[in-house]
């Protein structure tokens, strides 16, 4: 598939997903934002997505997932030599994620724990350093979980975002594998022109009782139309970098799986990108955006579905806030 | 120096350090905390520390190491291709740390940028993932930055903590290099038997106006006792460990860089591990506890006195919130 260009070895050896209990029809938030019936589903796209309750732990939501794509594939838990969380937001500002993934999963206590962060893009970005990490042959079996809990930042008052956000988690276990699965290509540009087009201020030093803050700094602001005008004037040239630097033209890609980061989005890919039906993976109906756990839960989806292993080639593909775009081509 | 051990290549060409313009000496926390003269030196080791204004932005303080980094040692900014923020504390909840400090840094637009997170030893981490990143040629020139605004957390009315923080940045620009120069050993254990022994509840989805918060919630908390007896028990293991996978004793090692966690640690690895004064690279009475930013200032230090390349091997080591103890033995 690779031509005469070298992979960088990576197999997909499991994968798994968690959901919070509670499924929120459109119709529901119908009523909650006192919108005619139909409203929210025909401006989202979204049938139902999943909101966890006020109090529940974003750690246990990742390590249900981790559990998932153990149990599912007999993998025994203390084969896991690391753990990479790569979600978009924070459990809490020290000590880092994983650090309480690792606690509420059932994988060794003593392995080496971290976490990979570039927004929603995240899980792209962690394969590519679990590819690196397996490279030098430093660890063997690493487990990646993406979690995030969007509806506790969502601001009801916003009439865009309130509507997009669904919570959930992901997991895939890899391997170096034999040479035959990796990595073809990873791009990876970030454009800070697009900064505060989507964010969350508080969290940080930004943003705190000693710096100053408000209720409102805690809730996910979002520039809609200033994000897709940027988005829409790289997008151009990213997928041609893309295409070079995998070889690969994108019509021959097997399998597309983006970030499911809104109904005008995965449109976008379809009509402006040129990525067919048959290559998209679209969730985003009954789940959808989940910020960093979005690709990784496509993915998954991917995998069940026989629409990875399957194909000769896939396609990871996402913007993130920051502004930052993403994709990898690789061999599953 | 690493005997029929293979190692992973990686060359640190450059290093840089910043600082916030306050210099605050212990004497005027002394008046500060309402203490006799002299209690706050003799209670924290420290001489002075640095602490940045309430309103500084963690984003230029990284900015200025890179640029310090790059300028004394005539790096373009426009050859990095990659940034890495290590940072243990974020900006804001999204996005992601390295996405501000590119913003304002000199770096250019389109790279690649993402945060690394292990807590306090996160540059340790940083160091091997661009090592991996390196290996599969995917980047050629990785800057990563520390930069962390303790100050911006600490609880005054704890005796001890408050004592001991200062606020502080440093970066190293890392190649593949030779061959010649890189990692024998990257040791990374997390016990999360100690997962509230250090921590700051606010920042993320645990903490906030949704899941209910305080303002001490985003107050440094340390539990020193129950910290000190876990590292204690876990040590002797770990520096076992330590040797073992990287063929090389610990009095071989020419040149020791721990995480600059407290006068009482820094004692601990002269006495205990058996660290010699020779050995140990110790900027502590001049700092603080830089967070994470402590490891890459004290490799800076080392550098910049000889101590570094002059040397056939070196150790980055520390413990950090989770509980986590990490070394890397590498050749300079």
């Amino acid at each position: 598939m690779s031509g005469n260009r070298s992979i960088t070895p990576l197999k997909i050896i499991a994968s798994g997903v968690a959901l919070p209990e509670n499924k929120i029809y459109s119709s529901m938030l119908d009523e909650k934002l006192n919108k005619p019936k139909g409203f929210v589903e025909k401006h989202s796209g979204i049938e139902y997505r999943f909101h966890a309750s006020h109090t529940d732990s974003q750690a246990v939501l990742a390590s249900l997932a981790i559990q998932n794509a153990l149990h599912a594939n007999h993998i025994v838990p203390s084969s896991i030599d690391m753990l990479i969380n790569a979600s978009a937001i924070p459990v809490q500002a020290l000590p880092c994620s994983a650090a309480h993934i690792l606690e509420q999963s059932n994988l060794n206590q003593g392995i080496a724990c971290f976490d990979v962060n570039s927004s929603c893009i995240s899980f792209i970005t962690a394969l590519q350093v679990a590819a690196g990490l397996l490279a030098t042959s430093a660890y063997q079996r690493i487990a990646i979980v993406s979690a995030d809990i969007a509806s506790r930042g969502i601001d009801w008052q916003d009439k865009e975002s309130s509507l997009i956000f669904g919570d959930g988690a992901a997991c895939v276990v890899v391997e170096k594998g034999d040479g035959n699965s990796g990595i073809i290509s990873y791009t990876h540009t970030t454009y800070t022109a697009g900064i505060d087009f989507c964010e969350i201020r508080a969290g940080g030093t930004r943003r705190n009782p000693r710096a100053g803050m408000t209720d409102d700094d805690f809730l996910f602001h979002m520039q809609g139309k200033k994000l897709f005008r940027l988005a829409s004037s790289l997008i151009e040239d990213f997928m041609q970098q893309v295409s070079s630097e995998s070889g690969i033209q994108l019509k021959q890609i097997g399998t597309v799986i983006p970030h499911q980061a809104s109904h005008l989005s995965l449109e976008h890919m379809r009509q402006r990108v040129g990525v067919t039906t048959e290559q998209l993976v679209d969730i985003y109906c009954h789940r959808g955006n989940q910020v960093a756990a979005s690709i990784p839960s496509a993915l998954h989806e991917a995998i069940i579905t026989g629409r990875f292993y399957e194909k000769p080639s896939a396609m990871l593909i996402g913007t993130a806030a920051g502004l930052a775009l993403c994709a990898m081509v690789l061999v599953p």
